[in-house]
């Protein structure tokens, strides 16, 4: 066995089953490897920001790491900005570089880069491995870190991978549990039963079916709201849900809604802060007399601590009727499409189960209060604002989830940076509908720079927004996905009836 | 005037004429900006290796810094790897991001990165900006450092492109000419002339027209053999020019080439090291016991130094005619396309003045011999080794020298890293024809999996070579440029002539 065998036969036993590849010749024993030891299924990418991608998608949905296998420095840096959105998302990642030989590393070879840099702006932990005899060690505690909620990325020369080892060596123990904090819990309960008006801030975990039965008990206990972080990572939502808003993201709607309340509970959630940093706007979203209590994604087990909240506020077995969504049966909008409209044909034709991958930006803004009654679904969207991680995470989510159907509802724009997602989706065969909002043009940055006073972009303000000239149906036939494009509500209600009844990947252009 | 003001200001005082972006809302003053001070020409790329990509071409053929404008860490990250083929090019590159807001940073937004150790790994200089009255002196800075043939980065938080400034400041002065060390230029002479076999080998500057006739010159004085580095960065070939071979990129052809010699003179090209680090192979090409005498790209000016040597060897005014390559007349070759068949009628019809931008890695192995004697014509190649630089290379050499022909001979793989630029490419309408070799496989790969001992490759890894389904005809018309497919030679030529005789972009896609 040698040292790339090590790696995959132990990257098996610890239960990765996926390995999103994009591999170059320092990754060819780790290739071959694949070949040797079965049992991880390898899935191409043809730019690497769709395997990082597709691995966060995987990961929200499982709940476990799949691997990356990335080409040095170059090839990691293609991948760092899904890589952040897996940051952002507490997505457990498991990311492989190969790197030069260590003989050969110190020439300075064209490709050489410094990888260890790079690797520090998104991984929780981080190592180049040494010694080929640490392999199977190192393996076993980059997956074990990464189950905590990060990103371990392990850099692998090319010479140790060749190099015979025997696959004995000791692992690190993978540290317990975090015990609750019985106080916190207590002075919470207080907190919510004080008489002032409180919000249980969901996010992570929390906005699970499991996390959102608990809170709708706790709220039926003591009256508190049920808010969700901005930007889930994945959030269950629609009939016999509660049907929790999240905070907006424009800051002075963020602040309109979360001022009347005089005291929060952080439950897996991050304080809010506002996503930029704008001129007479506050930064963070909270006034200095709000009071807070966090249960951040890093202490216990957030399902344990909702529970015991529930306990402690003496919370119904089960939330009542009421404080869960009804589905809804909204009527199909007719005229020219608009985003509303999209949101609204979403959300009714939308399958039980379905996985809906949002990055539609300006044209989503009515998707959450319109899906509160939708069948049942997972909602995932963008956590860390870098643009392209809708096409790639809907791979992950799909080969994670084989029988449940994913639907993309996609901004054009942002698709753009990963476009070749599209083929991975065809070459797999992923059960993957592709709503592109098709209104060429950054517009979100038409709002950003109508807040600096340009109501109108000049001439070069409007060459760096405008993405006339791309066709879609023919890009994405290109890559083999079979595509259509609609101009009304009723031509979408007709083709995405359609695409779902069908295996495979399908591309809807929705010209706006 | 604000800081973005005064950065564009200043940025054009110094000779920047072109900014190559895909900004977001921390760059939205820069871009109103680029309103505001006329002058400098916003390109927009849809991907941000379409940006640093086109910044690397146009500073190969201008000599001077492009601006390249993106958002935030991500965005940055998204360009790094054409960025890293910059840096290994010695290209001058002035590269612009966005940062939070200073006041904002600190809670840690979404967006957030450390940004500053991205920029660490590809810039020769760069440096968060602290305050907004620096940013004119920062910016002049910036530019200066990157003529010596480096990447500049500056990163500009939001709120200091918004402060009011005066626009005044010492800027530093920059650093003169580095004087020849004589007695370095006397011992190189004495080597050439020693008796040994002797090589003089060409990279960086020296591979222009003037380098390359001083070499030609230092040959006929002293009957050295002429080589170039293995991957240039820009250099004049052709008819009536000295035909100078390369530097094999296999390590086991490189040391067989270099073998035979005594004594090695660099100018302007680094010691030649083996592109990766293979088992049994020398990762340094040269013998010990051969002599070299370096004259790199950060010492004097090559040019200097080239006629220093010259003139100390009694060396002709100009050389003679017969170390000159003569015009060559290829037949057109007959049957099933193959990478000599392209590479043959590409050097027959490629018309004078065209520039070659070549990433097509397997199939190009024949083209520098076979293009000795074409019209005189600027090459452009890999430098780097992280793909996907050739079709965004051919936007920034299409922009900085509109009167002449890009070619962009490309590989399909490579392409898929940034195909984004045909988008571009059309919206600027850029002469630029893209030679697509489709084999629709990472064929070297397999040569490195051969390398490794599997003649073929095990199922998990040709799903990771095999790039079937892309159809590139369909793909680059969705990107608005006009396509056509070839199976033969004599397709070939015809489609070739007819798009050169058009102007703006035409891809055609070369079936293998």
């Amino acid at each position: 066995m040698n040292g790339a065998e090590l790696l995959i036969r132990k990257a098996f036993e610890k239960g990765i089953e996926v390995c999103f590849a994009n591999p170059g010749t320092t990754e060819m024993p780790v290739v071959r490897a694949l070949d040797a030891v079965p049992g991880i299924r390898p899935v191409l990418g043809l730019f690497e920001g769709v395997c990082t991608g597709a691995a966060d998608g995987y990961g929200r949905m499982t709940g476990k790491p799949a691997m990356v296998l990335l080409h040095l420095g170059p090839g990691l840096a293609n991948g760092i900005s899904n890589l952040h959105n897996a940051r952002r998302a507490r997505t457990p990642v498991l990311v492989v570089v190969g790197e030069h030989a260590t003989w050969h590393r110190g020439y300075d070879p064209p490709l050489a880069m410094d990888i260890e840099a790079l690797a520090g702006t998104f991984s929780g932990w981080y190592k180049t491995v040494s010694n080929a005899a640490d392999i199977g060690k190192d393996t076993a505690e980059a997956i074990s870190r990464s189950l905590s909620g990060q990103i371990s990325t392990l850099i692998l020369p090319y010479d140790l991978q060749l190099e015979e080892v025997d696959g004995s060596g000791q692992e690190a123990d993978s540290a317990g549990e975090k015990p609750v904090d019985e106080a916190s819990v207590d002075a919470t309960a207080r907190m919510l039963t004080s008489g002032g008006k409180a919000a249980l801030v969901l996010g992570g975990k929390a906005l699970g079916r499991e996390g959102l039965m608990k809170a709708a008990r706790i709220r039926a206990a003591c009256g508190c709201d049920l808010i969700a972080e901005t930007f889930p990572a994945r959030m269950e939502r629609g009939a016999g849900l509660p049907d929790v808003p999240r905070i907006p993201y424009l800051p002075e709607m963020a602040i309109a809604v979360l001022k009347p309340y005089n005291a929060f509970v952080f439950a897996g959630a991050r304080k809010p802060v506002s996503f930029f940093g704008y001129k007479d706007v506050p930064g963070t979203l909270l006034d200095e007399g709000q009071e807070t209590e966090i249960f951040g994604d890093e202490g216990p087990d957030i399902l344990t601590v909702l529970e015991k909240l529930a306990l402690r506020l003496g919370a119904p077995a089960s939330p009542p009727r009421e404080l869960l969504a009804e589905a809804s049966d909204l009527p199909l909008p007719q005229g020219p499409l608009s985003g509303d409209k999209i949101c609204t044909v979403l959300a009714s034709l939308q399958p039980e189960g379905s996985i809906i991958v949002e990055e539609a930006i300006t044209n989503s803004l009515f998707y959450h209060p319109l899906s509160a009654g939708a069948k049942p679904f997972s909602l995932l969207t963008l956590t860390g604002g870098s643009l392209g991680q809708g096409p790639a995470c809907a791979v992950g989510a799909a080969i994670a989830c084989p029988d449940r159907q994913v639907i993309n509802f996609q901004a054009d724009g942002a698709a753009l940076y990963t476009l070749q997602s599209l083929w991975t989706q065809a070459k797999e065969g992923l059960n993957i509908v592709t709503l592109i909002c098709s209104n060429r043009s950054y517009d979100i940055l038409k709002l950003e720079l109508n807040r600096l006073g340009a109501s109108q972009p000049g001439p070069a303000a409007s060459r760096l927004m405008d993405l006339s000239t791309v066709s879609w149906v023919r890009t994405a036939e290109g890559m083999g996905v079979p595509s259509a494009a609609v101009r009304t509500p009723e031509e979408l209600a007709r083709e995405l009836s359609a695409a779902l009844q069908q295996k495979g990947p399908k591309l809807i252009e929705m010209i706006l």
